[in-house]
């Protein structure tokens, strides 16, 4: 039996411990670069396997490395800490227990499946030929904790990362696996429209920004329906549109926000000069001036081929044939894109959902989000394993 | 009794001369610029009355002088005399014989008014002291005959003009009466939108000028609504738009026409810069390139203040009290403005509805227009009126 | 020498008086409902002239008869005294020593004004066959302060009312006055537009609030540019625009309110079938919920035929000849409106600007208003010339 | 050596042949249901071949069967025959001598390759355990052929049906596959915008068919933009938007045609009922009445699993590897998604570019088209190739 045949059953053992983990974590939520008591958990867990641990790397970031038996390469693993501005609805006994907060997200699942492993990969220390770095990061939810710790150094000498995220569509025992584009690129748009305000029963002496705004969002659509090729998910939204105090003055200005998306790094090149155009063009023929911000925040998460097709045969001779789907890619972001930069990698789907009608199960982000806790020996035995696989 | 309150009695005596010739001429209806037959029954009825006849100025045009007893300034009086391309509907036993042609606008009213005009001023030339000047003119409806007349010289020497259009809002015997701003000016619009065509299952790989056309459409509606101010009547009206050959082929190019009118005339200095802004900077938003052409047509017909407050006492002597309304103004576009270049003038709106809920008549242009012939004394008597009270 | 002409040389030796007056008042602005410094200071003063004084009638309302020698009809004459919420900006010594609020639309004037009306008349009491009524309200710039009076009876047993507003674009020393709509009527649109929220990376999984919103307000200039007369002054402007609360996130509603004006009264009865057709029928196109508050704030200010023409005369009389102008009908509003729906009257624009160049003038609601206080002895002489006339 | 091995080398002595073959085709490029003349040459080819051979089915359709040495299933295999109306622009010595028809989509290719796979199989009819379909169908550019021929029975009893398109973005000797959907569906819009025409200058007593339809056109964007998931290859294009006679005159109506394309078969779906929302609830909104005619045009290619995954090992073997490109599904159209209503099968792209810089040749529809004849025996030896695989 291989090594990475046992790590399943091992890591099922461990459930009871990481269940329990998870349920205190998940009953104390905390925002992005808030994670005190959860960073504070994580670094004391992984001292008690006898790491070195460095805190408060970027945020409430934790950082530690397992040196092998001999020199080789460094493979990082990383979970996230955060939890969401949600208030729980799923009337769980371990619900948060802070009110408006809420491991929506699941990254108390990542968490716990991330030290599972680091158990795991800690009592065969003698088997490893290098170094496995595991990352704890802040703030993921706000796509800014992991720049922070890459701001630290932590890519340093790392040669390979791996991550996952729990999704409750994919049954728990089961993951989502694919090369190339698996999240998408995430922009943030700031846009200003400028007028003229003044008494609304004299629009002739205004120039108005709203009506002009307007147009600026009819003109985005087209940004997806024309310019855009239909097969690439390119996504324009608009999410906040604000202007004006009194309905009877037309106001000076209109600010509005939104979120860009692409799934091909090439079309992503085009987005800003593409909404520039539109937003000051449009603006111009309604007399009105329009800056836009362009804020690119995470590349897509782009998995390295090689490292993919190693790591799907590892996880069909660990799971099994069948538990693995190649998903269509997604318009979620995700900051471990970021890690990308600085190393190849391949970053997966967790299947978190019940093992009948996943696709029904309360999504990402919901308040009444309820993951299956049987992923959580499923991801800290993949995780555990694909480090091994490259170190051994 | 005065002069002015003997002429309508005298042009009542000769009302059935005048609905006879109208009638032939509504039988007879002639497009614009192929007013030949009408033409010559004008020139034989004005030769009838010892008059110098000059033929085919400017179209089918046709001048006369009447010089009185002495010297004196020159009144000029202009009618119209085209039809329109309408079938008509009126089931009148003296309905069109020329099939799709009609006199739906009531020119035959007019031509007619001014032929009865002549005659009673033919009969007073003793006491005329300058020159009353006859103008028929071809091609109103296409806005051209007007400026045709002019070209060949009928209005060298004209000190004031006067003219009328019938209008069946109006019961007959009444008239409508203003200074300032009577209709407004016409402009017509021409733009093209270029964009790049190719397949429709490919848009990424054309530009769309379909949906920046739509655009522009929408981008004209706010030239009314936020830059006009609301009083001042201003129309932008597009009336065509086409682009396109096949549904599956996205068009290289898409042509509007359109039509502006102002009540306003410093307005209308504005417009062509609005125009020309909204359409090539929409058009820009959209990739395109946006052209237009914008060609004045009509200036508004502006009366003269003091000519009007003569005529509007004349016209109340004549008429009696309560005969005379203040219409708004209209934007109807009339080349009468076009002689108002070159002399200051009145024009009026001669009522020719029934004297019972004239609002609900059948209007200008309608297949089923069937003015009050009562009305053909009494323009032709204002008409005569005008002219001697300038000329007395 | 009649009444009537020593009434303009008697306001004249008022006129410190009421500068005086004015200035005080200009120094103390109050917002609407708030009047109660303002309040006292009428109060005071027309106890002063030996009337008996209702104070606090709707808001700080006050209102004193002024009863003749003899029976006869009630005229009402009506001031407003709030101020707006500007900061002044004009640095004169005595601008407004209330941080924030500014009598930006001179309704010091009007009050000052009134009082000196009241002067002139009190000292005629014995003149007059009939009651002067003096109305002073509050809360005219939020179109309030009329009907909280009318709800306390001030309009009972009154036959005629007359009223002003100074306007900074006429020289001090002319009026403005026409018969028939003066001023717009005023409604308030508020429109809320029912998506479903989401993730903004997903917009194929929510209805997008935003978008819809955006068409409506596109849809909403149709309501001016196509259905509504191009001379009946409509005007439909949105002035605030408000929802989202995350650049990423899809919100679930927008919320838009808006003003529409209206020059003609049977117009406006279309308005709110108009306004609720083109906002739930965009909505729905876009699979959102539209819904409409229609809220109908004042009518327009229609001035009596009668009453109107013999105010011109008597102005023309006080005045002198070339000081009084016929304005278009404008989209401000005033809740004077309101009182003609329960007598007939006539309100005029009270010349407040400099001798030359007034249609330069900083305008009403400007932080650098700053009108001619030579208007002060005018409106008193021709408020009190117009009771007189009434009821001498 | 296996017989597939041996095709290619084959296939490859019969170049000269097909390149003749393909030249003449190419310079008698005939229209969609006019291909009489290539008809012939087909059917004179075949019954050389031994075979029997129906004519004009469906249009000019060519059948006949090559009946094997025994009992067994019937693979279908299918060509196209007709040309474009385009202009070559090659400058070839073989170049279209048809004026303003060419073969620039390649249909001469495909019949060609068919005729080579007919030759190499007819000579291996005793290997054959089943039934060979040869299918030359007219009119596929207007996707109306293979329905004519389905109608005709061609079908009937056919087990599996392949075929191809040659692609001038891959190399000659390459081919692109993918299982499941390879292009998308097509639809055919036909949308009526009524209104109520009238005179431009009086938009009130109208109701405006053009700014209604320029509203539907920016409201179908949505449909791609926020209705349509971002990667399910949903196109909605408007090719032609037609309505107005005069620039002054609003018209009645306006019509507009387009095309959908969907890669996703249940997004499809719903398609018809979004198209129609939007169309009928914004045309009531600018109070039109808007009609939709949603024509299902052609269902996607859908590219059998199985037979995909056995037709991909043999192309390798037979090209080597590395020839095979996993190409993202395209949104042309192609009637050959009819036939796979009947019986699954597998469509494939057939490399013709040069050997260099492909993706620079020019494309399908261009006039300066201009495919790398290498391609022939390629097609050739895979058509006749997958017969054999299927009924050795």
């Amino acid at each position: 039996m291989k090594t990475s045949d046992l790590l399943l059953e091992q890591a099922k053992l461990l459930e009871p411990e990481l269940i329990e983990l998870r349920r205190d974590l998940h009953r104390h939520p905390e925002l992005s670069f808030q994670e005190s008591r959860t960073a504070g958990i994580v670094a004391r867990f992984l001292q008690g396997l006898g790491l070195e641990v460095r805190e408060q790397v970027g945020g409430f970031g934790v950082v530690a490395d397992l040196r092998g038996a001999s020199e080789g390469p460094t493979v990082a693993l990383r979970a996230d800490m955060d939890a969401l501005p949600i208030t729980e609805e799923t009337g769980l006994d371990y619900a948060s227990g802070n009110p408006g907060v809420m491991h929506a997200c699941g990254h108390d699942i990542h968490t716990s499946v991330l030290l599972g492993a680091a158990r795991l990969l800690a009592s065969r220390k003698a088997e490893l030929r290098g170094t496995v770095r595991f990352l704890f990061q802040s703030a993921e939810e706000i796509l800014a904790g992991a720049n922070t710790m890459i701001e630290r150094g932590v890519m340093d000498g790392v040669d390979e990362i791996y991550g996952l995220h729990n999704l409750p569509f994919y049954p728990a025992g089961t993951i989502g696996l694919k090369s190339g584009v698996l999240m998408g690129s995430i922009d943030r748009l700031e846009i200003r429209v400028d007028g003229k305000g003044g008494h609304g029963g004299y629009p002739e002496t205004c120039i108005d920004p709203i009506v002009a705004a307007s147009a600026v969002v009819a003109g985005l659509q087209s940004a997806v329906s024309r310019e855009a090729p239909p097969t690439k998910g390119v996504v324009v939204s608009i999410g906040t549109i604000h202007g004006g105090t009194a309905n009877n003055i037309i106001p000076d200005f209109v600010e509005l926000t939104g979120t860009v998306r692409n799934l091909d790094p090439e079309w992503r090149e085009t987005m800003p000069e593409t909404i520039e155009r539109i937003v000051s063009r449009i603006c111009e023929a309604y007399r009105c001036r329009g800056t836009v911000r362009y804020i690119r925040q995470v590349p897509p998460v782009w998995n390295d081929t090689d490292l993919t097709g190693r790591f799907a045969e590892l996880a069909d001779r660990m799971l099994g044939s069948g538990k693995r789907a190649e998903p269509v890619p997604m318009t979620y972001g995700e900051d471990f894109a970021e890690y990308l930069r600085f190393a190849k990698g391949c970053f997966f789907w967790l299947g978190s959902g019940p093992s009948e009608n996943a696709e029904q199960a309360a999504g990402l982000h919901s308040p009444r989000f309820n993951p299956d806790e049987g992923c959580l020996a499923v991801g800290a035995a993949l995780l555990a394993g694909v480090a091994l696989d490259r170190l051994a």
